[in-house]
């Protein structure tokens, strides 16, 4: 137990530090890319110059580069999926425990790769490339802010084609994300069939329904109440750090369980009858403080404008981007493995299934099994080594 | 479904007109009264001058003045939980489907009365009559805000108490709350143990835990971070009506289950790939409008700092005041019924299900049994009638 609080500590400090437990002796190393793009054209038509992502490798691509499993990074995370970039780092990246030699994603057999978003949310982490609104726009030699165009969850596909066709790949062995990453994956799958032979969706949707898209304009929302934000034009002055930091609260309890938390409510004695809020309405119970703190912590390397963006690319999901899921489904040509947690409270379980039974209408090849735990929607980063052996067989077959 | 979509379209626009498919012929018809103490001394030691709250009744107080129910509110709710004030009123109280003449609770057999909270979310209903930080401070001439005390549900009971008393009566027939009002039910059967022969909680809870009291700060944020919230000093200049409207948001959303909200998606022709939201930036889903409209329409005749009370109060929550729930629960002498929602995620079924399990520890009569339904934490308003056979037989036994 006390290990998984103090994993879970790590966690809300610093999401993509989750699986410092993982570590092996001589950890896999790697190094982040840049790619560069003079044009990109976005799904809603718009033109972005000079765009920039980072992107990290692990494993050796092979002669035929039919080897390549690509890695695509939920809402809070980059490209650091696995390995470290000094061996001294304190944690490795996100998915450790699934990806490296001789692991479920075998980098003795793989090229695995992963590419940051677009207005990814750690903007301001010199661990991350990303090209979003706090990006300065070459036409004014400003931070775009709001003028960046609206991208789509498509639009970090079609950079990550990019960055794939630019090292003369054309096909993936498979595709595989968590969360906002399930999202890409299927998107993958539905978008371009040819490149996909097998997707792996992990605690995923197949498209945001009106619950989600509401639940997500919540994380915006206290953003945009911050008197610092002024309409995203505050790179000159202050940035609306209470706000970032109230959206980071939320998606925080959000993608976690009762279960967990109130364990974590134990480790702090937190009592309903604290005398601080019991005596004093501008003072906060232990709970709320440890999560405000870890908050304000994190939002220190994010851009608040970059949350928003991101919000709008998972609002504006649909795979494939079809009349409905089903039409969407259609053209897929992978099989697919969906792996939701059965405790999660941000994409419930029936989100996935919603996606896995619309290829299964599709006569697609499909397979739907949960994750266990108590974390909720954590358990796909958390728990993921209860799927390892499921995954490593889905992979060779 | 079309009934059931209105319904919710009420509700939605003015939490407490719930029951508009359930009017009688001839409806029970009540007026709001009111009930004044000098001095008041809260639970945290604190006194509140001139209190003033609303009340209002149903039925007749017989003449041993033991045929009393009380009713104990949810958080934006106020007294008027069944019947209308004038025959034209286009909806009932929000329970009317239970309480009234020949229903589960008989108003031809007991009288029933319920009292506006301390800090009511709905200050400015000419309605509602309630002391809180938008009161006037007899001390200072000016409203209190945040030099308003901390009250806790406690005092909310304690209050109702006093209202009871000043009518003569000295014992209850019954409690009966839901959500907020599950807590002061629960509250009055572990405080007053000798006044309450039976409880009955619906979409309840027997404390705060972590969990919860983290959830309910989040309500709390988005009015904080308003910039004419002004540390609550706002009464003489633009109240934060988008923050309270962004609480109001999530409180909605929380009080409901995708089951039914991809409903009302459905009813708005929602799609995730709207061109508004996909071509700009500023623009929003129609389901997300949806939301903030009624959102802001109901804000007109609440305040922000009520609300900052109310969520505190809520924080505070552990029956009885003991050190934990067992503890609490000992003195209890009522029998006891909960009736949580099987698809509640605001109050889930586990915290009903811990304050049923704590009496049990303690030997005292407590039956648990779950409502069915899609609308989650409101199935305990909307589909109460549900379980109007159990309640009506609780009652008489």
């Amino acid at each position: 137990m006390t290990r998984i609080l103090a994993l879970c500590c790590v966690l809300l400090l610093a999401l993509p530090d989750l699986a410092a437990g993982n570590e092996t002796a001589t950890p896999l190393l790697t190094t982040k890319q840049r790619f560069s793009m003079p044009v990109y054209t976005t799904v809603g038509g718009r033109t972005i110059k000079s765009l920039q992502v980072g992107w990290e490798s692990y494993g050796e691509l092979n002669q035929s580069k039919d080897n390549v499993i690509l890695i695509t990074h939920y809402f809070s995370a980059n490209s650091h999926a696995a390995g470290k970039y000094h061996p001294d780092d304190t944690a490795p990246g996100y998915w450790d425990a699934l990806i490296g030699p001789g692991k479920a994603i075998d980098t003795n057999k793989y090229f695995v790769i992963s590419v940051d978003s677009l207005a990814n949310l750690s903007a301001n982490d010199p661990n991350v490339i990303t090209t979003g609104p706090a990006s300065i726009n070459p036409d004014t030699g400003k931070p775009y802010g709001l003028d960046f165009p609206v991208v789509t969850i498509k639009d970090f596909v079609n950079v990550q084609k990019a960055v794939l066709e630019s090292l003369g790949i054309s096909k993936l062995h498979a595709v595989v994300g968590a969360s906002m990453g399930s999202m890409q994956a299927l998107e993958w799958a539905a978008s371009y069939p040819d490149w996909v032979p097998r997707m792996i969706s992990v605690i995923g949707a197949g498209q945001s329904d009106a619950w989600t898209t509401a639940a997500l304009e919540q994380w915006a929302i206290p953003i945009r109440l911050d008197k610092h934000w002024q309409d995203g034009n505050y790179y000159e002055s202050e940035a609306p750090i209470d706000g970032l930091a109230a959206s980071l609260m939320l998606i925080t309890q959000q993608a976690l369980h009762p279960a967990f938390f109130n364990q974590q409510g134990e480790a702090l004695n937190y009592h309903p009858l604290e005398s601080g809020p019991l005596s004093d309405i501008r003072q906060s119970h232990s709970i709320v403080k440890w999560l405000s703190e870890r908050a304000h912590s994190r939002a220190a390397l994010m851009d608040a404008n970059h949350l928003l963006y991101l919000v709008r690319a998972c609002q504006l999901f649909l795979a494939g981007h079809g009349d409905d899921l089903n039409a969407s489904m259609k053209a897929v040509k992978a099989k697919s493995l969906f792996l939701p947690a059965e405790n999660d409270l941000l994409l419930m379980p029936y989100m996935a299934q919603a996606a896995h039974d619309a290829l299964l209408n599709n006569n697609k090849e499909s397979v739907y099994d949960e994750i266990k735990g108590n974390f909720g929607h954590l358990d796909g980063v958390l728990n993921i080594q209860q799927k390892a052996a499921d995954i490593e067989a889905f992979l060779q077959n």
